[in-house]
């Protein structure tokens, strides 16, 4: 088996080939990807049915073997996603500053892509199609490293990418899935900083921490999505609800639901037993402080560890508070730079809670569902960021891109 | 003494009662530190004088005694720096991008400051009151680890900056200046990735691999400026002579000056000769190839290590190419992603070289040297990247934050 320092090696040969297509050619190649996986569905489908079964035999739970799954109906969205990742404005070449200096250099910022990106990820194949079209789509290489329980899923869906890769005129190194996949191989992936420009994990707070701590090269990650709903005095009770029942129920497994509630005690008398009722309705239990349980009968008590966790499930911690400065500090506290939202109907208090807070999405009268490149405009999304550097919030095409300089003169120097 | 865990989560504290600071606070807050160096500048000299004592009894060369001896005029000269800093454009609060979504809700990126830099450098003093000068400027606390051959000058310019915080109400722990410099206290810190959100290391290339090596924190670093010349066959022969001399000579022992001249076949035997004799007049050696030996008497042979040295010195590697293509095979092999420069007179050309390089800085017709901050127009400058993330090439106040997204709606929800 080839060394993954050989196999890096070749995708960023092949990643400089790529980068040197024309935006329509990329274009065209990520549409040629979309059609090599409808042509290939019935053997992607095959080793989908190999994974799941080894899946069934080793009993993994039903929402693992949910993620694993595939169906013609997937694979055709997959399929289809990759044609929109086509379409998507191209930010490779931009040009983002461009100003003649006054001894008449001119100087641009050009947006050129990262290099080589490697995927760290876990069970969901469609990762694997999704995180290639957006990584070729701005000129990158990409090393995919899914897991195990998807690496024949992983292996069909890569080879009819590759096809069209080799079709373009461009090695198809420049996408290269890790067959290899021993702990020992993965680190030793992580380690080569001369070659890997950017790391992104997607997964459990686990794999992401594992990457984290052993990686030499550059990781973008977020490990969990804390994210707040603070209601203020001078919230419009129906509109916070509408936040609040959207942001903790529409998915409670995504990182950007709510996992804590903040009211302000003027407020709380009224809005905390409508909210209540509400969540209940739809199976929420709630944790919450002294406050809100004398407000609201058979809530359990939130121990501060309640404040700190990421559910992903139907559980709401609450907790009210005696002003818009001590909801700021609870989530100071608590944050985990993602998303965190205020209901109000003040703009003096919206702005205070803005420039308060430096997590990734603020967002003032709007879900926290919205935290999401899609939502946001950005097409797609790579991945989320609560890295306070490179790219903050949700990445999509132009994170995989950074601004270089060019200059041009006519025989300028400095001395 | 306090350890630094402590002194760095003190100085994150901080950090963010600086970045509650308007704009105009900020700016006046820089004036007054650099009134503060003024000031004190009886203090800090003294301070200085024991370095030096400490560095000449130590019998230390005079290229680092230079490096760090403070004068009068120097002193007033880093004061004069930090009122320029002060009247920058401030980045923090700048809107980027500001669009409403089909959903009405408003979406607006919104560069904040990073939070806490690591600033890890060796002996100049003057780098403790630019780096804090421009890391303040955007908001964000700052560690500064110097080295020990300064640590009386770092102190006592420390202490004056650290008065002015404290008179515009920020906590002085937003500038904190590590006195332990054990080894293994600058570990601990670089391992701080709750706490510190970037580490930049100036100074020889030990230094930045060390740091590079054990971060868990993000770096942003050049190891080295390995910038090439490529002198095409259609160049003007004058102006290439004087991006050449300007490149090579002004300053050699900067990161953006020249290391190696590549020259077409076609042109060589016009241009060598021209070239040596300039160079040659100034004290520069020269490195060979065969064809450029053939061309030039007296030529040393030049290695394969050549190639890839930074001599910070004067001492050119030479060779001559076949063909742009050949030239730009050359520097990839060789590329330390810093500068690269092309002297032509057709624009094609300029174009190909632009767009086959991935280098930090690429420049037609326009010298090496102008690969900084202050001559691209950044206003001033933290370091050089050529990490292919967050900032790439000559880092500005621009680089010292990071966009992040702030969502405005009335109501919005996704399900």
């Amino acid at each position: 088996m080839t060394d993954i320092k050989t196999l890096a090696g070749q995708c960023r040969d092949a990643s400089q080939v790529l980068a040197r297509l024309s935006s329509d050619a990329r274009c065209g190649l990520l549409a040629s990807m979309a059609d090599a996986l409808d042509a290939d569905a019935g053997t992607i489908l095959a080793a989908n049915e190999r994974d799941l079964q080894a899946a069934r035999d080793k009993g993994v739970g039903a929402a693992m073997l949910d993620r694993l799954a595939l169906d013609r109906q997937r694979l055709a969205g997959v399929a289809n996603a990759l044609r929109e990742v086509a379409a998507l404005p191209d930010p490779v070449g931009q040009v983002t500053r461009d100003d003649t200096r006054p001894n008449g250099i001119r100087v641009q910022k050009v947006r050129v892509p990262l290099g080589v990106i490697a995927m760290i990820y876990e069970a969901r194949p469609n990762v694997t199609a999704d995180a290639a079209a957006l990584c070729i789509k701005a000129g990158n290489g990409v090393i995919l490293r899914g897991g195990s329980e998807a690496i024949h899923s992983n292996t069909a869906i890569a080879a009819a990418l590759k096809r069209a890769l080799r079709q373009a005129g461009v090695p198809d190194a420049a996408l290269t899935l890790v067959e290899d996949l021993r702990r020992e191989t993965m680190l030793e992936l992580l380690q080569l900083n001369d070659i890997v420009d950017l790391a992104i994990p997607r997964g459990g707070e686990g794999l992401i921490r594992f990457v984290a701590e052993h990686a030499r090269v550059p990781v973008i990650k977020h490990y969990k999505g804390v994210c707040h709903l603070y209601v203020d005095d001078s919230a419009d009770l129906q509109l916070a609800l509408g936040l609040l029942l959207d942001g903790k129920v529409s998915r409670p497994a995504a990182c950007n639901s709510l996992e804590t509630l903040l009211v302000h005690a003027d407020i709380a008398p009224r809005f905390l037993p409508l909210a209540a009722d509400a969540l209940r309705a739809r199976g929420v239990e709630l944790r919450g402080d002294a406050a809100t349980r004398a407000l609201v009968a058979g809530v359990a008590p939130a121990e501060e560890a309640d404040y700190a966790a990421e559910y992903l499930d139907l559980i709401l911690a609450v907790r009210v508070v005696d002003s818009l400065d001590a909801a700021i500090a609870h989530i100071r506290r608590h944050t985990s730079d993602h998303t965190e939202v205020i209901a109000t109907g003040d703009p003096a208090h919206a702005d205070a809670f803005v420039h308060a807070l430096r997590s990734a999405v603020v967002m003032v009268n709007a879900s926290s569902r919205f935290s999401d490149g899609g939502e946001l405009g950005l097409g797609a999304e790579i991945g989320i960021s609560t890295t306070r550097l490179h790219a903050y919030g949700p990445m999509g095409l132009e994170a995989l891109t950074v601004e270089r300089f060019v200059v041009r003169g006519e025989g300028q120097v400095r001395s």
